[in-house]
């Protein structure tokens, strides 16, 4: 047996609270290494009585581990356990003080998780596992209000630069509500709203003002009462790393640097700030001057940006917030942040934009969820910069699902592209069959998918600014193919609860074939999905009898209303031209995909 | 090289703020593996012009791993990194998304401390670090007001029984500070003092006054006044997870059950609340039914004992709290309990009880501190059980010293038996030498050690109630050749920061004898200690001439005049009776040690 390749440790992902009464337990070991774990858990005043062995499953691998997890319930809300692994005839056991040969006699030494108190669970606000997010920039979506259009504003259409404006605003997303209605997304993200002179917003002057190019509080209140019409949440972003080099506090310090009461707003490393061969004499965003950083551990900081947070939610009734650079904002304010937000709000849902390894942020007193871009980026390296193989894709998102608690990636936001990269259909050198099986990956996988305006009517882009174009309204310059295959992926997600929240498993993906068969699965529902992610036809071998898989998505028929969600199975066999065999396996067209609902 | 031995995830011990400016990055490998470990660590927004290669060093290995460590200072107080791991001629580099055979091209997917807030650091109280605390269960140590013993007093010196008292008192703990300043403690722990029904008051019945037995309000203020006049710091023990079953808001319920407002104070799992079977209807500490378990969780709850928690800090101006079965309450309420204390005393030490791991309450929003109870049983395991030897015994320190960010250690409450476990003496099988061996590596290691009343004249005691022995004051009756040893161990240790804060390092423990050799060293002092913890002699090779070593303290002389710190080389040269070589060597007799202060 490999011990060295083992790791655990009570907390994070590998004990935790995933509801009331569960708790889950996990180990890694080394790949193939164990032929079984078992995890022996009892009550730590009574642990001889309670005493029961639970055999734990390997629920993923990836090149290096197996990760076996094991769901434990206690009746007293106390549980101490240790290990035991078999491998060739011989069992040895693990507590907290390491590898015996013998099970420990007492319970010195074993692993505790003291107590279950939902206080300390993570537990995001349910509506969001269930939802389908979209991400506005305002500036670029529409322009409903010509009035309060920027004085050098651009005819729609034009190429972005960095600092040019279009036009757009709050009432053309009012106006164009049932168009996200009939793609079927139910909540959407806006990028920054809030008084700044950028056209991304990310330089707030007025925290509590929306920015007069794009409406007023009243047009705000109006966006978010029809969005809730329909069933649409709102959420908004939240810029309390750093203020706007226009915010009044930090006008005052550069005015009278150390005699300004804000001085302590900031952190300012030489007075008077100033600019320095193109750096800041204070912390700022990056290296930009007119991002000076916010000193969040200071009180009157606190106060402020945390009414903000509160404002917004009572006054127009807001769903939740986006928290830009949320990683280099101290833990402590985001404490009181969730405190703040929760109490006036308790299913808001909180999630900050932190493009790494977030487990010390998702320990239930931070954030809801993280924009969960090791995901993308498994993602693109897969079907858009094919620079993995199908095997290796596995792993990469097994290793992600055994990162983090279970609760995590079920309201994870997984996006595959944003304001901040690429457009998706630039990332796949404008191949939209390429990029169809990457958004039904993102749209059949646990978390809250979020697609980022126009990707669904075939707006492409490169890197920031070229990824802001303005949305196109025009419905034969639209790409209604696409737009209808996302809407047919959409309503089919909506359609079971299995594919949101039900188990994942990957039931094919090696290094052989660029095909991918996997699993979604809840006690009501099973889908099988097969993807081939290449530019040849192939055979896949399904794990059920044809006469049991009812196609519900295909590739085969190129478009939507062939594509929409099937009901009968006689209809679907009908609709579908893959090849069928009666041994249970099927032909992929090249870049085809296949959903099945299992009867 | 083995991958799968390899961990590290940002935070917790692994990469976390040592100071302000300073971060600690660690690795684990598998023992021996690595020829050499660097941190390759740039600032996020300007990575490749601020790379660069720090090499790692080992601080600790165990039976499987070894740890490697390297300080990181960053002037933007972002730091982005990862690792590279070299042996046979060949370098491989690990960033968050696994092993690579060349250097990351970019910043994608490296590991991330976003930034350097003090607000986030785990910094507990400067004074902790230098505290030599002692802990008095008060109806045992000393009964200086005859006039508030209970009814039912027993003669002073009685056989301990669960239920029975001999009337010591908060009087009695003033009467004997000069003692205790003889001793040389610095802080005093004291188990509860609130009143309370039994004789060890662990079930509070009313958290704003001191037990009529033990005295009152004004009797404690006079006691930490004349306390902190002599220097003495005092820490109070918190019994928040549980009350008594005569605390007012518990008998409400338990006479109008659910029609009580206090019944969400606890929890009640069948109405009304009663004792069946011998197991209590509502959760209680363990399954005692006059110990019910307190709801942390409910706002009002909260606002009581944080009021609590507040008010004796202010009444009377203690130094902090000790935290009873502080796992076993929610993380949530430590959090505010936190906050509450260090608004009213930014240097208070929080305490908390907890026998394992504990890393999940050292993370800056909760304790300062833990009770280190895995240090216990790794020093009794080698010197009290001998049931490790000295490798094993390096391997357990070490792995705890991995285990935690090093200023956990430097405030750790290093105990070797308390008012919970049988007495030091008698784990000892009343071998004193031995005793010696233990409380010299206590009192040479980092963290607070404490010293549980009567230790120090040579009170036994097997387990609870026989740990809880009435102090002997009667000289004639104190092993007062004890008392001097515990007195000369502790002036060495406040002699120099060396022996506190300084590094720890073995310099030989290994299978094949049982003398264990370590060093403690700052920039000022560098301390040499020699245990032979066996009853033969043996001779120990030093890492340096005899002439540049100076005993400070030995067992040769056997009297407390001779052991205490010595200032000069001749005189200390005099007084030992080791043998000693011109190569370096010093023999050690049976269970005897020496400690050396280098030039």
């Amino acid at each position: 047996m490999n011990l060295e390749a083992i790791f655990h440790r009570t907390g994070d992902n590998w004990c935790y609270m995933y509801d009331r009464d569960t708790v889950h337990i996990r180990i890694r070991t080394k790949r193939g290494d164990m032929e079984r774990v078992d995890v022996y858990a009892g009550d730590k005043y009574d642990f001889e009585q309670t005493l029961q062995r639970i055999p734990m499953t390997v629920f993923a691998s990836d090149a290096l581990f197996d990760y076996w997890q094991a769901e434990v319930t206690t009746p007293h809300r106390r549980l101490q356990y240790y290990f035991g692994f078999t491998s060739g005839g011989r069992t040895i056991y693990m507590t907290e003080a390491g590898f015996m040969n013998e099970p420990p006699s007492g319970v010195t030494g074993v692993f505790e998780y003291p107590f279950l108190h939902e206080s300390d669970m993570l537990d995001p606000p349910e509506w969001v596992k269930h939802a389908v997010f979209y991400q506005i920039f305002p500036e670029r979506f529409a322009n409903g209000d010509p009035s309060n259009d920027p004085e050098n504003v651009e005819p729609w259409g034009g190429t972005p630069q960095p600092h040019n404006f279009f036009g757009g605003d709050l009432q053309g997303v009012i106006d164009h509500l049932d168009y996200l209605e009939e793609l079927g997304v139910n909540a959407v993200y806006f990028t920054p709203i809030f008084e700044a002179t950028t056209n991304h917003k990310y330089d707030t002057s007025d925290y509590k003002r929306v920015d007069p190019h794009f409406g007023d509080t009243e047009t705000l209140q109006t966006l978010v009462k029809e969005a809730h019409k329909r069933g649409i949440r709102v959420l908004l972003d939240a810029v309390f790393n750093h203020s706007g080099g226009q915010f009044p506090p930090f006008l005052d310090v550069l005015e009278k640097g150390e005699q300004s009461p804000y001085k302590d707003w900031f952190h300012i490393l030489d007075d008077p700030p100033r600019v320095v061969d193109g750096r800041p004499t204070y912390r700022a965003f990056a290296f930009e001057p007119h991002m000076p950083k916010l000193n969040t551990q200071h009180p009157e900081v606190k106060t402020y940006l945390l009414d903000v947070a509160k404002y917004w939610i009572e006054e127009v009734g807001i769903d939740g917030w986006r928290l830009d650079v949320a990683n280099e904002v101290d833990h402590q304010f985001w404490r009181e942040f969730r405190q703040t937000v929760k109490t006036v709000r308790p299913d808001a849902y909180i999630l900050g934009e932190i493009w790494h390894d977030s487990m010390r942020w998702l320990r239930g007193d931070q954030f809801d969820a993280v924009m969960n871009y090791p995901f993308t980026y498994a993602v693109l390296d897969y079907f858009a910069h094919r620079t993995i193989n199908a095997e290796q894709f596995s792993h990469r998102i097994y290793a992600q699902l055994a990162a983090y608690p279970q609760q995590v990636h079920e309201a994870a936001f997984n996006l595959l592209d944003s304001h901040d990269t690429p457009r998706l259909l630039t990332l796949m050198n404008g191949n939209k069959r390429r990029m169809k099986l990457a958004v039904l990956f993102q749209l059949t996988f646990l978390g809250t998918p979020c697609i980022y305006y126009g990707d669904e009517i075939g707006l492409d882009g490169g890197a920031d600014p070229d990824c802001r174009k303005c949305m196109v309204w025009d419905r034969e310059k639209q790409d209604r193919e696409l737009f209808d295959f996302y809407r047919a992926a959409i309503r089919l997600r909506k359609s079971s609860a299995a594919l949101r929240t039900g188990s994942f498993r990957f039931l094919k993906a090696d290094a052989a074939s660029d095909v991918i068969l996997y699993e979604r699965s809840d006690g009501e529902d099973q889908f099988i999905i097969a993807l081939n992610n290449s530019e040849q036809a192939a055979e896949v071998t399904l794990p059920a009898p044809l006469s049991e898989l009812t196609p519900v998505l295909t590739s085969a028929s190129g478009t939507a209303e062939h594509a929409a969600v099937q009901t009968s199975e006689e209809h679907a066999a009908e609709q579908t031209s893959e090849q069928t065999s009666a041994e249970g396996t099927v032909q992929l067209e090249p870049y085809g995909y296949i959903i099945w609902k299992r009867q």
